[in-house]
């Protein structure tokens, strides 16, 4: 007993220093008794998560699974290697189309998913007029896939078909390979579900101009190193979702003089210009290629992608392989554009959720407070969702700084566990489509995925033998 | 009497609210009887000034002459309209230079600005070695002359010979023309006091190739707004004066299809690209252009020009024309690059304060965390100084706005009255030059101006006779 005494000597005979958490009762008691009161806010897990937490969590060996995911995807080395058409580059027949998102049907999809691939159908000369394309899909013409199904992904509807040309990144640090469209521009384009003839004019211009002459300047050129350039960006005042403005600009200088030496250089110079969304595509790429490196860990909880159909949001998580777990995609908060409204919106639609999945876009709103004037909120709101993204995720990035938060990485590496525990979702900062076929793009705004996809993954991770 | 009454009835019936000024020992007193005090930072004029600053600060009139001159220099309109050689643009004959800063004559040059009047020398074939060169210059063979005398820029040492190629910068709101040299690049260049023959070969090439391709490009792009670019590129992340990283992509991305279009697109290309201060020069011009705009204004006590030698440091200010009023230049206080240290570092030299004059650079740190990592201190240090400067301007530039202070103009319009009466100085975000001829860049940092300079302005100012 004595040996105790010294210990609580101390508690006895000084000021007490009280910490409290949970319910408020017993902090204010003591306040109202003027004892100064640290209060903590904790709450218990949600109900009904206690038992899966605590078996994922207390499992051996999940602390390490979660270091080698993360540390693989922060150590990825994404070059932009080469731009080739999608049916070499991913194999893609006739007939078989690459859409965003978890897996969907025509019968479900939302109207610009619909559109997209009205779209694609007349660039593939598939059919002659929307309504025939309609038609013909609606009875099963066409064969429907993710993107991430083939190591690629899409912005918006994510629509992909043979004749597209596909941005082609190499991971050089793990090896790993990704892909992504060319980058249309804004307003009427077919990732926003618009298909009329400037639509399809400008994707066969970029499919016999632009890809070939990408093609020419990038093997002129090199490997593109783009995790130097998104680095730059991020300290240019690009969150690498919705705004890209100064990663387009390091691009096309880092390219200008390669495309010039190109026969159509000056018009391929001019389209790149003109589109501050230019390097969206290739910034997915990266991510994906970095997030690709982060799958199959056995036991990580580490989410390896994000991503929206426009009727569904899926995840999927290192520990869990390819399996999706999705719930009901939101709809986006945020400014519309021209006389467009909230009622004009679709629901959250694409893979560009990737780029939070690798740590930027909405996780890097805190580079980018230019973009409260694009997606609504105040500069101090963007800084405010950077903070909490750093609640949920396993790591800073090492390369990706923030200067306004003393160069601190961005918040990277989304754990199941921690976004079910503390109840904080991702937060993505993304484009709004109008919700009926062919209308295009109607603003842009702040989403974040259905909570319980992150109670599913935490179940099925649960659920899993203890020593596989 | 009876009327006072009501108005003193509060001050004898309520608590009293007690504002100090001045000396503690007041505050000290009533603090210490508990009585709340707010404290003003109030200290009177420096001795001496009393005077003048009445004298100019109650002079009918001057409130609206700095009302109308700032005004001007903030509505200015530059846009790069030409580039054309330096004889032909400023009428500058064989054998005149022109020089960055006051007017100077050889004896007194420091070791950069007899560098880059060597390489003048050797440039323009009037010497064939540095040692002729030397030789001729210090019998008086060259005729020196201030740029800002000619409507023109130049960083650093700024020389100008007839065969270098001018950025022309024209104003559309007020009309003024303007001028500034071509960028170089870093490191071993004729503005830091270089005249190996890298840097004369490379002067060849920019007289040979890219002033007339750049010329080329400007006329079929038509003129380029360079405050568009400017405002943009302060959301960026650059100041504008030792950050133009975001400038330059932005110019290069909106003339790359048009320098393209020409026979050596991918030369001049992959040389804009490759120097991350290409912008500065353009954007001298500009600043120069809105300053300018601002000039004999009577009665105004708004600074249109700082600027830098190497030995003194000038101020013109619009109510005084074109009176320089010199001090000498400090030595700024910086980062310095490889093994080179502050005993290498020439004084302050170069036209390039024209940016700080026009509200940019030293004025917009706070735009540019980034740039502590390349002149020392830290993140809240650039805020800081920013924050300062609004104490001695006149306005906030309504086109420059700096997105951390929630998109609040930058301080622009510098005050003599303002300065003298604050003590606060101009900070200046500037490079380094070696102060041995030859050297070129030993680091980047911050300087100020000597104070004796606005206080010798405002003696100009106090003694203009009252009714001009």
């Amino acid at each position: 007993m004595t040996a105790t005494w010294p210990r609580l000597g101390g508690l006895l005979t000084t000021d007490p220093k009280v910490v409290t958490a949970g319910v408020d009762v017993l902090a204010e008691a003591l306040e109202r008794q003027a004892v100064p009161v640290e209060r903590v806010d904790w709450r218990p897990p949600p109900a009904g998560t206690e038992a899966a937490l605590a078996a994922v969590l207390g499992r051996r060996g999940q602390v390490e699974a979660n270091v080698r995911a993360v540390g693989r995807m922060l150590s990825a080395r994404p070059h932009l290697v080469d731009v080739r058409p999608a049916s070499q580059a991913l194999d893609l027949d006739p007939g078989t189309f690459l859409h965003a998102g978890p897996p969907l049907e025509w019968e479900r999809a939302s109207g610009p998913m619909r559109g997209a691939l009205i779209g694609a159908m007349l660039l593939e000369r598939l059919a002659e007029t929307p309504e025939q394309a309609e038609k013909a899909l609606s009875r099963g013409a066409a064969r429907l896939e993710p993107c991430h199904h083939r190591g690629a992904v899409g912005p918006m509807a994510g629509v992909v078909s043979p004749s597209m040309w596909m941005l082609t990144v190499k991971d050089h640090q793990h090896g790993g390979v990704s892909y992504c469209s060319l980058n249309e521009g804004l307003g009427k384009v077919l990732r926003y579900g618009a298909f009329g003839p400037e639509v399809i004019d400008r994707l066969r211009w970029m499919g016999d101009v632009l890809g070939p002459a990408l093609r020419e300047a990038v093997r002129r050129h090199g490997p593109v190193d783009l995790l130097t350039i998104m680095a730059q960006a991020l300290q240019m005042g690009d969150e690498l979702h919705n705004r890209n403005r100064a990663a387009t600009s390091l691009l096309l200088r880092e390219l200008a003089a390669d495309v010039a030496a190109g026969g159509r250089g000056p018009e391929v110079l001019r389209f790149m210009a003109g589109n501050d969304h230019f390097f969206l595509n290739p910034g997915m790429a990266a991510a994906k290629a970095a997030t690709d490196a982060a799958r199959d860990v056995p036991g990580s909880s580490l989410v390896v992608a994000m991503a929206r159909n426009g009727t569904d949001f899926g995840i999927q998580v290192s520990g869990t392989g390819d399996r999706w777990f999705t719930g009901p995609a939101g709809t986006p908060d945020g400014l519309y554009l021209g006389s467009y409204g909230p009622d004009d919106a679709n629901p959250d639609i694409g893979d560009s959720a990737i780029t939070e999945t690798a740590g930027m876009g909405g996780f890097a709103l805190a580079a980018a407070p230019a973009i409260v004037r694009f997606v609504g909120g105040e500069v101090p709101e963007a800084l405010a969702a950077t903070q909490r993204m750093y609640e949920i995720t396993l790591a800073e990035h090492p390369a990706l700084q923030i200067p306004l938060l003393s160069f601190r990485g961005t918040p990277a590496g989304i754990d199941v566990t921690r976004v079910v525990r503390t109840g904080i979702l991702p937060v993505i900062d993304t484009g709004i489509a109008g919700r009926l076929a062919g209308t295009g793009q109607v603003g842009a705004g702040l989403v974040t995925p259905p909570a319980g996809i992150f109670t599913d993954a935490l179940t099925a991770l649960a659920e899993q033998p203890a020593d596989p």
